[in-house]
């Protein structure tokens, strides 16, 4: 009694491995696969293995890399007394394409998320700990999301680098720049109004 | 200015050409690799490339085969004068898991779909009627699905076979075996009605 071939079973099984992918979706790609050209099917798989061959984290920062350490933390031109605390790889690569921050950057990878069992030991607290103790900068920018995680991970690592002595700051948070007020919900508003400076 | 590195923005695009993967998707699907080890991913890869050199979909019938024409389709003590015609392999494959059917098939991949412009030269209509002119069966059981579009088609095969003096029938739909009517839609239960049978 013919189930899916065994080739087909396995590549379903693999994809549905990956994360936002059931068995459904699985069938799917497989069947689209089967459609396809055979040097599409054969870049696709060959770009998966290349990715996880030449791109690693940055043992430094946790940047994206294919150089250990990254481009920024090798750069001797960058400011290195400044640190900027960001969640993800790609909150890094947003701040790098605005070209305004010249200082060095620390990956937490995620963020604490009590719900999803993710404490401070699970992230890259005690890295920024150890490496905040060794090369003390001028100043820490915590630039983690402005939800409750975002939030409660800033205040954990404010109050661990405190004893330190060293100059902790958050980003701001308020009306993005070219937005009418009446288009923001009240709690960023309430967030720009407590957040007001000096003109 | 680090965007993301060259190998990784290469996962990114394959993957989003996926049927039902986004850029987002594809993104978090990188990450997820590259936290992945390596012979994790190297066996995803190799799967996918698998898939597509091993499995082909019969020429005779449609249906996903190691070896061209399939298993179904090269077995003598099949009933050579029953055709089956499902939309889908995944469909041939159910018919299959119940033993209790053992005459041949036609995967029309597809089904007349005239809202997204899919019409009866774009599934497997005419290898059906070349088929069926060549080697004619004693009865076509049209097994498509019981939506507007599997309805549309089945009649539309209807009217192709009925000039060639074949026994074309359709797959009962009513109520399922084992559930109380109380629970059934009413387009089931009038279903139900007018396909009554002697008793």
């Amino acid at each position: 009694m013919p189930v899916y071939p065994e080739a087909m079973q396995r590549a379903i099984t693999a994809l549905s491995r990956l994360p936002g992918i059931g068995p459904r979706s699985a069938q799917r790609i497989a069947f689209f696969l089967l459609r396809s050209r055979k040097d599409q099917v054969r870049e696709l798989g060959e770009s998966l293995v290349e990715l996880k061959t030449t791109v690693k984290f940055c043992s430094v920062c946790g940047n994206l890399t294919s150089h250990d350490p990254c481009q920024v933390c090798s750069d001797p031109h960058r400011d290195q007394g400044l640190l900027c605390v960001v969640e993800e790889p790609k909150d890094l690569i947003a701040l790098e394409e605005t070209g305004g921050y010249r200082g060095l950057y620390h990956v937490l990878m995620g963020k604490i998320t009590p719900l999803d069992g993710i404490g401070p030991e699970h992230i890259r607290l005690s890295e920024l700990e150890k490496r905040v103790k060794r090369h003390p900068p001028r100043e820490v920018i915590i630039a983690t999301g402005s939800d409750t995680d975002g939030e409660t991970t800033a205040l954990y690592i404010a109050r661990i680098l405190k004893p330190l002595k060293i100059k902790v700051t958050r980003i701001a948070f308020g009306i993005p720049v070219g937005s009418s007020l009446d288009f923001i919900d009240p709690t960023t508003l309430i967030r720009a109004l407590k957040g007001r400076t000096d003109l």
